[in-house]
C-alpha cells in the first residue's frame, strides 16, 4: 500500500534561547530605554545605528572556518562566498563605523546604541540568545576624563532611573595595575606566549564576586571542580604568584585614597603600575571634584572584566541590594552593566591605535532590577487597556464604530468589539484586554437615546466584596446609562475615577 | 624567499545592501514611529516583539534546500541541525506567535509591532537588505469591521503625521472580485494547476501603477521586454481573457457606490464574486457611517497587493503628491503602506482556519516623503548639539567638568571637551557637533571669576555678513563674559534666543 502524503505541518515553537516580549514587558523597557537615553544626550552622547550583521572578518575574533562556522556568533554566508554575522555586541560594529567614518566624524566622537546582540551559546534560565544591549562610548581620546565622565554617567543613569544612592555602587579598577601585578610575580604581561594564561588569570578574577577569594585561588592554581563535577582548567600560577594576585584582588578599602595608597605598595614598582596609579588618581580627582564619592565610584582591583581586548580603566556598575526575583528567591542583582578602555578594537582596521573608552548596560537585567523594586511597573510609562465597545446588534455595527470614533477623538484608548461573538463572549474579551470600562447600547437603550457605561475595575471591586451571587447579579452594579451624547464625558470620568 | 606573513587587517566596510543611521535620522525616525505606536495605541491595538529569527519551516514557504539554502531569506544551521533564518517581514513570525499562544490570547487578537526584516535579496538605489516595518493586525476573526478599521487606522495615521487630506488615499479592494474575473475569464482560480498562472495575473496587476494599462497587459499575456532588455515571462492569457481582467481593473471610480455597480457588473455572477462585492460594501458603509469618504478611502480595483497569501479584503496606502526625493528628482512617492486579508497563514500551524487581517507600513519610504514634507526636520523631535566647555588648561579639567555638570543640572545638553588637542581644534569640535555655544574660562577669565559664553549660531551668522576679517576678529562678537555663578543661567538665556 502507498503511503498517503500528508501535508507538512511545522511546530509553532520559538527557536531555543530566543522569546517573545508581551506588551507589559515592552512598555516598561520602552520606558527605560527612553530614560536611559535622556541621560545620555544630556551628557552630549549622539544615537547611531548599525545593522544587525556584519562581514565576519570586520567582527574579528569569530573568523568562522569551513568546519565550525558558528562559534559562539551565528554566520551564515552570502551569495558572494562572504561571511556574514549577527553581532554579539555594539563595540565591533562601533569600531568597523569608526574607522570607516574617520575623516567625517567629530574627535573624539561620543555616540550612544541600542539594540539586540545574538550569541550563538547555550542559553540557560535568564540567558538568551538573543538579547539588548544598551552602549555609550568616547573614541578617539586617551584622556581619562572620558573614563571618568562615563562612570558618574553610569552612576546617574541609574539614579534617574530610581535607583537609591546606597542601593549601587560603580567599581573601578585599571588593567594596567593587574599587568603590573603579573610582572611582579615574574610573568611578563605582554609576551605572546603568556597572553592565555594572562586571559585565564582575567576570568578568574572576574569571578571573585560569584566563587569568593578561595575559588578564585583554584582558578588561579591547578583548576576548580564545581558542584556539578564539572572541571575548569586553572592559569597554573605557583602557590607565591597565586599569593600577590590575591593580595592585589583584595586591596580595596572603602575610601578610594586608602585603596590607592594599598596599591602603590602592591604595583607601584614597574613603569606600567604607575601609569595605571596615575589614571586612577586622575579619575579619582575628576570624580571628587564633581561630588562623586565613594558610596557611588569605589576603586576595587577584584573588579577586572571577563574581556581581553580593554587596556587601563575597567568599570562595573552593580545593585547592592537585595530583592525578589521572578522566581520568587531573594538574590543580589548584582552587575547591570560595565566598561572599560580598549585602545587596540579601531586599530584592528586602520593600523594606528585610535584610544576607546565605554560602558556597556546589560538591558534585561537592569529592568529585571527595576520591576523588583517596583520602579516599572507593569502599567507604568504605558495605558491601561482600551474601552471597549459591544457589538449588542450585528446590523448596527456602524454606530459601534461611531461612538469607538468619539472615544479616540476625546483622547480615550478605545475599540469596538471587532470579533463575531455573543456578549458573554465580548465581555471576557474586554477583561483579557484589561479594559478599564465597556460601552452597551442594546435595543432598551437606543430606544431611550442612551447608552451604558460598565465600569469593570468598580465591578471587580465589588464582586470580591459582595458574596450573595443573586444580590449581585440583581444590583447590577459598577453601570449606569448616560444620554448618547454623554458618552465620552462619562468615560473620561470613570478614568478619571481610577487614575486617582 | 619565504615570503613574510602580513598581519591580516580587515577592511572597515559594510556588508552590501546594509546601511548605518546617522543621528538625525534616528531621532526623525524615533518620532515618526512614536506618533504611529500612539495612534495605534489609541485604536486598542497592544505592543509585541518577537526576535529576529524563527525556525526556517515556522517562517514557511523558504525552506532552504542544501544547494540554495538562501532563497530570499538569510538561513543559518543551528548547532542542532536545524534550519533558522532572519525573518523577511513582522507577519509571519506573528502567525508562529498566534499558533503558539493561541488557547491564552484574547480573541480576537490585536497587535502591533516594529522592527527590522531582512530580505536576502538583490540591493539597489534605496533599496536595503535590512529596512524597517511598522505592522498591525487583527487575528481571529472573519469581520470585515476589521478590515474598515485597518483603513481608518492607516489615513487617521498619516494625517496625525502631517500629511494633509487629499495628500494620501487609501485604496481598497477584494480577492474575491478577482477570483471571480479569473472565472468569468475561463480560469479556476482554485486549481492548483492554475497557482501558477494566477500569481503571474497578481503580479502583473501590481505593477499597473509603475507600468501603466499596456505594460500590465503585455505581462498578462506574452510578456514584457523592458528598456535594458530584461525579458518577464507572462500569464500568457488569450486576448479575451486580458479583456476582461483589464476592464476590472480599470473599473475605478472616484465615488465608491459607483464603482461597487461597475464592480457588480464584471464578477457579480459568480458566488465567489457576490461574496467578494458584500465585504466591500459592508467596508464602504462602516466607512462612510465614520466620516471617512472616497477621498480619503477609495476603491480601486486595480489595487491587488503582490502576495500570493491575501484571501479576501486588500488595501494599499499612498501618498499622492510630488515632491523632491534625495537625490534632488521630483516623484510622486507612491505606496507607503498595505495589507489586506490572509485567513490561512495561522491554518498552517493549527490546521484550522484563523481569519486574519493586517496593515504594514514601509519605514523608510515614509520617512523620507515626510523628511520631503518638512514634516520631519533634522532637528525636529531631537536636541541640537550639546553645549561644550572647552579646555583652556589640562591641569584644570575637574573645574570644567564641574561646569559642565551644573550646566546638566540646569536641564541643558552639555559636556566637557573629553580630548587632547588644543584650542583651534576644540573650536573646531564645537562646530562639528553642531554646539548652539561654547564656554571658555581660561587664565584671565579665572582671576577675574567669570566664563566667556561665545554663541556659535549667533557668531555664524555675523560671520556672513561681516566681510572684512580683521574687524571680524578683532570686534569678537557673539560673545560676552558673565560671573562663574551665572554661568547656566547666561547660557539658558542664549538657547532660548536661539530656539524664539
Amino acid at each position: 500500500m502507498a503511503k498517503k502524503r500528508k501535508p507538512h505541518r511545522p511546530k509553532a515553537r520559538l527557536p531555543k534561547g530566543m522569546r517573545d516580549l508581551g506588551h507589559d514587558e515592552l512598555r516598561a523597557m520602552g520606558t527605560m530605554l527612553a530614560t536611559i537615553a535622556r541621560v545620555y544626550e544630556t551628557y552630549g552622547f549622539e544615537p547611531l545605528d548599525t545593522p544587525a550583521f556584519e562581514y565576519t572578518d570586520a567582527l574579528g575574533k569569530f573568523l568562522p572556518d569551513e568546519d565550525r562556522p558558528n562559534e559562539g556568533v551565528f554566520s551564515f554566508e552570502d551569495e558572494d562566498g562572504q561571511w556574514l554575522s549577527l553581532r554579539y555586541d555594539l563595540t565591533a560594529p562601533l569600531a568597523r563605523y569608526v574607522a570607516a567614518n574617520w575623516d567625517s566624524l567629530p574627535k573624539p566622537f561620543r555616540r550612544y546604541q541600542t539594540g539586540p546582540v545574538w550569541r550563538n551559546e547555550k542559553p540557560g534560565p535568564g540567558r538568551f540568545r538573543q538579547f539588548t544591549q544598551f552602549d555609550a562610548d568616547t573614541v578617539g581620546t586617551d584622556n581619562v576624563a572620558a573614563d571618568a565622565e562615563l562612570c558618574m554617567l553610569a552612576a546617574e543613569t541609574l539614579e534617574t532611573l530610581g535607583i537609591a544612592r546606597g542601593d549601587y555602587v560603580v567599581r573601578i579598577n585599571n588593567r594596567k595595575l593587574l599587568d603590573a601585578v603579573l610582572e611582579r610575580a615574574g610573568i611578563d604581561p605582554f609576551a605572546e606566549e603568556n597572553a592565555r594564561q594572562r586571559l585565564t588569570v582575567l576570568r578568574a578574577i572576574d569571578k571573585l564576586d560569584r566563587l569568593g577569594l578561595e575559588g578564585v585561588e583554584h582558578l588561579l592554581g591547578e583548576g576548580r571542580r564545581d558542584e556539578s563535577g564539572d572541571f575548569t582548567e586553572g592559569a597554573r600560577l605557583a602557590p607565591d604568584q597565586i599569593e600577590t594576585v590575591l593580595a592585589f584582588v583584595s586591596a580595596g578599602a572603602e575610601g578610594r585614597g586608602e585603596t590607592l595608597e594599598a596599591l602603590e605598595q602592591l604595583a607601584g614598582e614597574s613603569e606600567t603600575g604607575r601609569a595605571g596609579l596615575e589614571e586612577l588618581a586622575n579619575m579619582d580627582a575628576l570624580l571628587s571634584a564633581a561630588g562623586f564619592g565613594p558610596d557611588r565610584v569605589r576603586i576595587d582591583p577584584g573588579v577586572v572584566r571577563g574581556l581581553d581586548y580593554y587596556t587601563g580603566p575597567v568599570f562595573e556598575a552593580e545593585l547592592t541590594f537585595e530583592a525578589e526575583g521572578e522566581d520568587g528567591a531573594v538574590r543580589r542583582f548584582g552587575s547591570v552593566g560595565g566598561g572599560g578602555r580598549y585602545d587596540g578594537l579601531v586599530a584592528r582596521f586602520k593600523g594606528t591605535v585610535v584610544p576607546a573608552t565605554g560602558f556597556s548596560i546589560g538591558v534585561s537585567r537592569l529592568q529585571a532590577a527595576l520591576t523588583a523594586l517596583g520602579k516599572l511597573g507593569a502599567g507604568e510609562g504605558g495605558a491601561a487597556g482600551p474601552c471597549v465597545v459591544l457589538v449588542m446588534d450585528g446590523e448596527r455595527i456602524a454606530d459601534y464604530q461611531r461612538m469607538a470614533m468619539e472615544l479616540r477623538a476625546a483622547g480615550i484608548r478605545a475599540e469596538m468589539y471587532v470579533g463575531s461573538s455573543g456578549m458573554r463572549a465580548q465581555m471576557k474579551y474586554a477583561d483579557k484586554r484589561a479594559a478599564p470600562c465597556v460601552v452597551i447600547q442594546g435595543e432598551e437603550e437606543r430606544a431611550r437615546g442612551e447608552v451604558t457605561i460598565k465600569d469593570l475595575i468598580e465591578g471587580a471591586r465589588l464582586s470580591a466584596e459582595i458574596a450573595d451571587n443573586r444580590e449581585w447579579r440583581e444590583g447590577r452594579p459598577a453601570q449606569f446609562s448616560v444620554p448618547e451624547d454623554e458618552l465620552a464625558a462619562a468615560v473620561r470620568d470613570v478614568l478619571a475615577r481610577h487614575r486617582a
